[in-house]
């Protein structure tokens, strides 16, 4: 199966991060990259490195994970997706192949980036969907948690909503849309209680647990315990210790990623 | 908490199958009948029996499920769910609790019932909902399947559609209503493919393995090996062995069960 050019394969991949230490490779730990990688050295015979358009952290799901990896494989790029979930664990399925130019970077040429995080607001938790969401039940006043999204929209700097280790060069980043969504277009569930809640987020580049941090400071805004014009001056701060907690990371889902 | 009167508690439950054998007791395995009556004495200190709407076979999951018990408790309705949720494993949630009158019986009161089966018809497995539904990757033909799903609606005699091992007195049921749900009502995945396809099927009452004989066969029709008008000699037959394969347990789900 060994042709006669390097090429640039192009995946797009779904996963439960239930089981995971997160997308990257960490030493003696399963990782999503880690598989993805046994996977395509299964196929190919050949150890490559894959390249993720980010990290997910231990726990967060992926729908559209977006990777690259180099091979001198000859196999058809609509091969690729069955070849490889032969060698994937149930929990990682690759659902796209393409042949990408061989500039392609995941990482680097990600021009936006859409997560989901979804909330059970409900009263109970949801016994089936356990996995893809946070159980929240005390009551949430999502017209306000909707008024405190709308000071993230536009370039800012997310200084304030960015792991306090985080050493990125600049923190600023620019929201294109967020918006929550709430019950019934997320599915079955709604037992009793003010029913589901997820907010899709679209934006240029996300700083390390920075949804998190943003649903974190978003529920103390529906539960009354700041108001939605705090956000303003809590960006402006640009300090970790002024925002609210992080959320839990199994209601975090990478849903897309657009070149 | 020892009250002055007999209760008759009704409870819904959801659960997710996947890990038990089934609802009903069975020596020496997890089932959801021995979790819930272990938390019911955990909570109450007496060995109690819970009477299920029906059986669910092993892997089968349920968001409705219903049961009742008598109790001399005097815990309040509205803290049974908490109380029983606080000794149930998180795939077992409770979210309704009620007095029933003494007479209910969660079997032989119940009037209708309603069941949903999931196909993911796409070319890949969702990685997120794969508990869920029964990964069916080759092209069908829906508008087939909810042809031959009609011949089920009415009262038939359901014998061709039964365990061969079944020993009901009677297999006549009425089906109220059955129609096939396509995407994008069932949530997203739809990575390529013909869609998620979700039977959702209300009748007085299901033979054992009735609905996933129903998917088996309708399956076949949407794959062109049988046609939609065979249904009706099927049913005439009164014989197993004319009907489709036993669809897999973990694409059907209790829905709701109707008083």
């Amino acid at each position: 199966m060994v042709g006669d050019r390097m090429r640039n394969i192009r995946l797009t991949v779904a996963y439960d991060g239930s089981r995971y230490a997160g997308f990257q490779l960490q030493p003696g730990r399963p990782t999503v990259q880690l598989k993805l990688q046994e996977a395509i050295c299964a196929v190919t015979g050949a150890d490559v490195k894959v390249t993720g358009s980010g990290r997910t952290d231990a726990g967060v799901h992926a729908f559209g994970q977006v990777v690259n990896f180099y091979t001198d494989s000859g196999i058809p790029a609509d091969r690729w997706c069955n070849a490889l979930n032969m060698h994937l664990p149930d929990d990682i399925v690759v659902w796209m192949a393409i042949d990408a130019p061989l500039s392609f970077h995941a990482r680097k040429s990600a021009k936006r980036k859409t997560y989901g995080y979804t909330i059970n607001g409900n009263r109970y938790p949801d016994a089936l969907h356990r996995h893809l969401e946070v159980h929240h039940p005390a009551p949430l006043d999502v017209g306000a948690m909707k008024s405190g999204l709308l000071h993230f929209i536009g370039e800012h700097d997310f200084t304030s909503f960015s792991a306090a280790r985080s050493d990125n060069r600049s923190n600023v980043r620019t929201i294109y849309a967020a918006e929550l969504i709430t019950e019934p277009v997320i599915g079955m569930g709604a037992a009793s209680g003010s029913g589901k809640i997820r907010l899709m987020i679209t934006g240029n580049g996300f700083l390390q647990h920075m949804v998190r941090i943003i649903v974190g400071t978003l529920l103390q805004i529906g539960e009354g315990k700041r108001s939605a014009e705090d956000m303003s001056g809590i960006l402006a701060a640009r300090s970790r210790s002024k925002a609210g907690p992080t959320a839990m990371s199994h209601g975090l889902m990478l849903w897309d990623v657009v070149y």
